[in-house]
Order: C-alpha cells, then sequence, then structure tokens
C-alpha cells in the first residue's frame, strides 16, 4: 500500500510546494523525498515507490487531471476509434513521459539502507482501463463493464496496449532499481463469472511472462483486490511470486488455501489503524495467529486512511515486531 | 431485484405524476401499479413489492430525502447520542408511518394472478446502518466502520434496533399477503474478517428467528451482496431458506458449496442484460448450464441498469422459459 501521504504532515508539506499531485510524482528529487519520509519516521523494513497508477495512460498519450476532492478526470475512451492517440512508443523511448518515475526510482534505491528493500509498482490493465473508460473513479463500472462483455475484441485491443504498457512500466522501474515489483488490481472484484480469467488472470499472466523474460528472478506480488473465491485460480494461474489479501479474506481460509503455495501479503483494515488502540493490536494479531507462521508480508488490505494519527502506525510496528523476535 | 424502474416508460410516467420517490413508496395505489407493470408486461413467475430499504429508517423517525442524480441523504447518526429521536414504537402501531406499505402489499396480493408469487423485503441491518450513520451512499464506509470496529456496544444498540424494526416490517409484510421475503445486505461485502460473522451473520439470524416465530412456513431469501468467501457460512447460520448470489460468485462453485444445501437465487450480471443479444443469452446458459438442474430461481445479479431496453428483458425471459420446457 502506499506509504507516504496526507496523514504525515511531512508529506503535506511537500505536496503544498509543488502543487499538483502529478507533479509531485514526476518530480523525481520530490517523489524520492516523499517516499523516504515514512520509512525515516517508522522504519519499514520495503519501501514502496510513490507515484500513481494513472501515470502509464498519461505516458500513452491520454489526458489524466488530478481534481481536488473529486479524484481523477480523463476523457473516456468508449471504443477502439478514442484509440487512436495512444502510443507506447514514447513510453519505450530513454527519454520518454515517464523517464521522471525511474529517475526517482534510482535515487530512491540509492538513498535507502541496504537492507530495505524499494517495490516498484503498476496498475493492472483491468484497473488502469477502468479509468481509462469510465473517466475517473466509478461506482457501478457499468461503461468499461458494456464495452468489454458486448465487444471484448475492441476492448481486448485496449487491454493488449496496457499489457505491453504494464510490462515496459515494470521492466524499467526494476532496471533502475527497484527489488520487486507489485501489480494493483484494485478493481478485479466488479467481474461477473467467466470474464474473471479474461480480463483479470490472463493480462497479469502476459505481463508476468515479458517481465521475467527482462528480469527473471524479480519477486512480483499481484493484488488482485476483492477477488475473493477467484484468489486460488488468480494464484495459480499468474504466476505471480506473492499474493496481495484484501481486508475481508478470512486469514485462516487464506492459510489453508494460498499460504501452502505461496507467500501472502496483507491484510490489516485501514479503519483498524485509524481506531487504534487494543481493537487495531487484537486485529493485527488475528492475522498473526493465522499467518506469522508461514511466508507473510505483514500490511495494510487497503490505502491508509488520511485521517489515520501517525502514532497509530508506530504503535502497529512496535506491537508486530514485538511478536516476531 | 427491482423489477419496476426507469428502464420502463409506463414507471417514468407514474413517477412523473407522483413527484417524489418516497411518495410513490407510501401510495399504496401507484406502489401497486408500478408493481404490477412489469408482471403484466414480462409475466415473470414473481412479484417483487416496489418499495425501499430506507422506509425502515424512516418508520423510526430518521429523515430521508431522495436528491435526483444524487440518492438518499440522511442526517448521519455517528453514536448513541445521534439515536435518541428513534423509536420502534410508531412502526409496531397499525396506525404506524409503514402501513401505506402493507398497504398496498394487500392491494397486491389481491390483484396478482394466484400462481404469481409476491416477495416482500427489507434491508438488513448493516447495510441500512450503513445508510443511516454515512448519511447516504458511501464509497469506502469508514465512518460505520469505525463506528462498529471501535465501539461495538454502542454500535450494537443501533443494530439490535434494526433487527427489532426489520423483523417487524417482514412479519408485517406477511401477514398483509407477501408469500415469501428476501433480506437485502447489499453492503455485505465490506466488513474485515471477524467482523462478518458480527454484523452479518447474527443479525440476520436473529431476524430469521424472530420472523419464524410469527410466520413458521415463509420462504426468506437471504442476499449477502459480495460476501464472497464467506456465502456457505451465511447459508448454513442464518437459516434463510435461499441465498442470493452476486453476479461475481462462480456458477460451478455455487452448485458445488451452496446448492446441495439450499435453493440458490441468481446472478446474470445485468450488464448483460443491457448489452443484449448473443452475449446476453450465453450468459444466461452458463449459469442454466451449471444451476439449473438443482433448486434455482433464476435472476439477476444486480438490479436492472436504467437504460436496458425492455426488449433484453422478454429476449431473456423467453430464452430461459425454451429452455425449461
Amino acid at each position: 500500500m502506499r506509504q507516504a501521504g496526507r496523514y504525515l504532515a511531512e508529506y503535506r508539506k511537500i505536496r503544498a510546494e509543488v502543487g499538483s499531485f502529478l507533479d509531485l510524482c514526476y518530480s523525481p528529487e520530490h517523489a524520492t523525498e516523499v517516499t523516504l519520509q515514512p520509512i525515516r519516521r517508522f522504519g519499514f523494513d520495503a519501501a514502496i515507490l510513490f507515484s500513481d497508477i494513472l501515470v502509464v495512460p498519461h505516458g500513452l498519450g491520454q489526458e489524466v487531471r488530478f481534481v481536488e476532492g473529486e479524484g481523477p478526470k480523463l476523457p473516456p475512451i468508449r471504443g477502439t476509434s478514442d484509440m487512436k492517440n495512444l502510443s507506447l512508443t514514447a513510453m519505450q523511448s530513454t527519454s520518454g513521459p515517464l523517464e521522471p518515475v525511474y529517475e526517482a526510482v534510482g535515487r530512491i534505491r540509492e538513498a535507502l539502507p541496504a537492507e530495505t528493500a524499494l517495490i516498484g509498482f503498476a496498475g493492472a490493465p483491468w484497473t488502469v482501463a477502468a479509468y481509462m473508460v469510465e473517466g475517473g473513479t466509478s461506482r457501478d463500472f457499468h461503461a468499461i463493464k458494456s464495452w468489454a462483455l458486448s465487444d471484448p475484441a475492441g476492448f481486448g485491443a485496449l487491454m493488449d496496449l496496457l499489457v505491453e504498457a504494464t510490462a515496459e512500466h515494470l521492466a524499467r522501474q526494476v532496471a533502475a532499481g527497484a527489488d520487486a515489483v507489485q501489480i494493483f488490481d484494485s478493481h478485479a472484484g466488479v467481474l461477473p463469472d467467466g470474464a474473471f480469467e479474461k480480463w483479470i488472470i490472463e493480462p497479469t499472466a502476459r505481463i508476468v511472462a515479458a517481465l521475467r523474460d527482462r528480469h527473471p528472478d524479480v519477486p512480483i506480488i499481484g493484488f488482485p483486490r476483492g477477488a475473493g473465491l477467484r484468489y486460488p485460480d488468480y494464484a495459480s494461474e499468474t504466476g505471480v511470486t506473492a499474493v496481495g489479501l484484501d481486508s475481508v479474506v478470512p486469514v485462516t481460509w487464506a492459510r489453508d488455501a494460498l499460504q501452502n503455495r505461496l507467500p501472502v501479503q496483507g491484510n490489516l483494515d485501514p479503519v483498524y489503524l485509524l481506531a487504534g488502540g487494543s481493537k487495531m493490536l487484537a486485529a493485527a494479531d488475528r492475522i498473526l495467529d493465522a499467518l506469522g507462521d508461514g511466508p507473510l508480508i505483514f500490511n495494510l488490505g487497503h490505502g491508509v486512511i488520511k485521517e489515520t494519527p501517525p502514532d497509530h502506525v508506530a504503535d502497529l510496528i512496535q506491537h508486530i515486531r514485538a511478536r516476531s523476535t
């Protein structure tokens, strides 16, 4: 999950100086600084690059704006004729629009302690396409689902482009110094039975294969949020190294159905982190009790809520470290 | 799922005449008319009462408004001190605020053909509480989850009130002529591991038990939308007669994990109904192939999208009927 953010005063200060959210993503100096802030404060085992999944559509040529309080806005792509301004070429050049992101990765890797891993990331094609087709956030995903379910060939052209762009974006982050990558499929939970294979599992498997061609040993964490009953298929068919669990996944089920096959990551509900105190620690214990004896990356199941007191994060870290020793 | 609605011209006509959405719910004459409209047009095997899950908080004394294009708005209840204006007493009297709803049930039952079942309904306590606490629709449910996870005793007082009110509301519908009832838990999929038992399964089980005390034989369909991996626990621990499946539930899994224990209802994605044609029929066949040999109530996995051409509904019905003979 994103570690930097508005719950940290030092982040809000940089954000106010830089101005827009995308300017922050594209400033190697400032993206480096905000990536390092939570590491300095909390000493996490790994840092995650400060960036956004929408740099990929932006790098492909789609306009992307972030409107304060409303989220991202994009001119929606509703058919193959809307795709004519999108192109991989710029992203593939070494002076392309996403070069500042890779420069930030290099700077962060240099600045981090050797024992702290750096995680790069990208959105999965379905989730990124959801923003591209809906034109922003969505409650019901009618536009993208209508297109995908009624015209799989046309929608498949957009997904093919995103598979290539995402593999490229991840490979470049690894080349620049990322030790592992994560693929966020935040909207994996909205597809009907039958379409999950085609639009979640298959594109992710292609990205994993393409990335392994270029970087055979890089660990890849797949996070199909909301996949529910489809988690085991996702874990066994995409080829990911580890799987991220959202907060509704029952931990004892995850131990028996997933963790015997691959490492799992997760899955504290960020609402517990907002609440803090004994309720938070009990919820963390529940995860550690079920999953602590197998390969586990302790994490949240979703991003930090912006009203979260940073002290709660410190309390949680201390509790987990005390239990691990 | 709601059968009447804006996809039907005859509904839009009545709606324009009556004015507000809640006025329509509280007019026995007009609620009867719009409930019967889809039955006249399509001849479904069952009718579902035209009403709304928010009549319960309204009946308890919370202000409820529907703002065109924005959905419901309620003054949010964020703690037990905000609950002092809520009361069951009015709802329990035979001249209470929800009397027009029960009058509509009686009129509809009288007007329907004998072979057409009438389904009454209510929202489940968690889902209704989500509107009461968030003050309307929500993307992340932070307010209700914070309250429920950090102060289970205080939040439990609201849930206890809703359990009683919901059982009362369903029992009154059955007494007025409903042949079966459905409990909609549309937001069942947002609770972290551990809280699902407490806020989804337990309240539903209490409602089922209370309703069976008064009407031992009434079929009760539970619909915990988004329950995913928790569907089997819900099906076996709440005591519901049948379980509604949302569209992401894999049908072959549902056959093996649920349908061997109880009837299932669902689960065509309404986006297929919007698309129509061969893609829609293939998706219906997928459901019928997997679930058609066991107890199945064919249905959508969510409500009809308002842009859906009514002809698609007619095509779907014809296809299903042709396969069933």
